[in-house]
């Protein structure tokens, strides 16, 4: 192959083929002819009403306990600025989201980072941090195709968790973009679905309809959300309704529905050809967590095994994520592959050219 | 008048008459068209280039130096947050906008009001506390029809301020969203215009096109900007391009300038009215400046006369935001009249309510 072309395995964002532009062309004629003056105005910082009152029905939560902004790691962070002390601690899956690991740092909070093992979160480890006396005020979770290992928490660990947060009375947070983005088998119940009282629930339309849309919403507990929303208000006074407008009207058309279907379809080779690459070239070299949908792909490398250094990497022609991102600590064997906005030509491609810029 | 529907002199909000639907329309669906990928993917915290390249056109800055938000009080939130410590002072003048004074606040840094007396600044007050040793990080100024006095700073005092800001080392935070709506006379020059290096500038398009697009913009000194773009990144990756690009869309088509003549049209006469209707009710019993734009007019009523209490108030069909918090202290005879989203008909019955709550 001569194609010299970076492939990029950084950001997780999606392609830009799979944007309904057309059809968000319509949403937007249809939601300002209809409700101009509501979109056009100031609003609730709470957000649109039509979509918080359709995330109430789809989450059977009270109404006042949604509250939508312009993508969901800013309602995380208006959360963190609401309810975090320096001295509070914060439980995270290690590695995690790059992004909320800054927010929570930049918190001064203290942070603890509990390992994944091939996808599986160290048990041991948590149970023992708790009963050593940490006492957590948040556990942050991407328990369905986990950002940037791709893991999905089995069952029997959800309902675990879910008695750890009781005992010790911790709140988890659960991030939920992937989770409707499943390429094979069956949905596990959410962590809000088993236990919504132990659980702030986060998501947004940015995998599912597209990120420029900047819509996310966030589920609170009646003793939060008062307070996240005077913040909200006193911060932006409202993310924009007329984005919330468009999401709320492409989901109210089924062609949310739609483009879920459309978005898999897409995905579900990249998906398998990644993986099919990564036994061809990795196997015995490195872990990996095999997951059935969502972005990533998230590699450990074997002993005596390094992550490329940037020039090294340029030479080979590829781009990652610095994986150092995703750690409180460590991260230098990590590489996330994200797979969603790449052909499967060039995740092959990719693939072996990182093969050969590790192991020859 | 037998009319007791409640007369809200709250919040200063265009009236929703004044929005352009159809004519956003026509933009949402052409910068789809346009640039549909663009918008929909994710995108630098900096915001849309279209947009930046033309506010680094009209005001003569870098593009660098231009950051676009969901909003200005969301900039003015994250410079806050990037730049400020506990033991920072900042100047305002008092009374000042509501809402920025709460994100000063719980920044916990130090607030030294100078009061505004009849509109114009004290300048001996503001010179002792220089001349104490007092060294403000920032000064937040509303130079242009201030919220929530309606006043207009004179050009020797514009030039004065910037000397200061150059003799004592702090920047002016110059916050211009009214600038642009005089309905009478000519403009005097921002301190952006008369001293860029010594301003940060900041205003948005929510009271020129509508508040419900949420695009307000900064332009910032080039050693901040790195800064507030990296910790925007970091909170909300980027604010919706699909509304930036809507007013980029609707400046370039010449709406702006003609929907500016609308808006100055349509709110001039109701000035004049509140104007008119003061002097009948309130001549010798209250001061406030004469604005010749702009949203507000701000009365600081005469000693032995208080601002009625809220059951008084809403005996006599009216609302009023809470005065105290356009004041770091005290804020009790003061009282701001919003005037944009009322016809004169509703002006004049609201101030002759007011006068008779207050004086009978």
């Amino acid at each position: 192959m001569t194609d010299n072309h970076l492939i990029a395995f950084t950001r997780g964002v999606p392609p830009v083929e799979s944007f309904p532009i057309k059809r968000l062309e319509e949403c937007a004629q249809a939601v300002l002819e209809r409700d101009g003056n509501r979109l056009l105005q100031y609003g609730k910082a709470a957000g649109y009403e039509p979509l918080r009152e359709r995330l109430t029905a789809q989450y059977s939560v009270s109404k006042g306990q949604i509250i939508v902004g312009s993508g969901s790691l800013q309602l995380l962070d208006t959360l963190v600025r609401v309810s975090l002390q320096p001295q509070d601690y914060v439980f995270l899956e290690q590695p995690t989201y790059d992004r909320v690991l800054t927010i929570f740092r930049r918190s001064g909070t203290q942070l603890e980072g509990i390992n994944l093992h091939n996808g599986l979160l160290d048990m041991t480890q948590l149970e023992e941090k708790l009963r050593s006396g940490l006492r957590p005020r948040y556990f942050y979770l991407i328990p369905d195709f986990q950002n940037p290992s791709g893991a999905v928490m089995p069952l029997a660990a959800r309902r675990k968790l879910i008695e750890l947060s009781k005992t010790y009375g911790f709140y988890l947070i659960e991030d939920g973009p992937y989770r409707d983005l499943r390429y094979h088998g069956q949905a596990l119940p959410s962590l809000f679905e088993l236990a919504p009282e132990r659980v702030i629930y986060m998501s947004s339309y940015s995998k599912l309809i597209s990120p420029g849309l900047r819509v996310g919403f966030m589920l609170l507990p009646p003793e939060l959300v008062e307070s996240v929303r005077k913040f909200a208000e006193d911060t932006y006074i409202n993310a924009s309704y007329l984005n919330q407008a468009i999401a709320y009207e492409f989901i109210q058309r089924g062609w949310l529905a739609e483009n879920l279907e459309q978005l898999k379809a897409l995905y579900r080779p990249r998906l398998d050809t990644l993986l099919q690459t990564l036994e061809a070239e990795f196997f015995g070299r490195a872990d990996w967590v095999k997951p059935a949908g969502g972005f990533f792909v998230g590699l450990n490398l074997g002993a005596g095994y390094c992550v490329p250094n940037p020039s090294a990497l340029q030479a080979a022609g590829l781009a990652l994520s610095d994986s150092r991102g995703f750690f409180i600590q460590g991260g230098e064997q990590f590489i996330r592959l994200p797979f969603c906005a790449l052909t499967p030509e060039q995740l092959q491609e990719g693939v072996r050219r990182l093969s050969r810029a590790i192991f020859s």
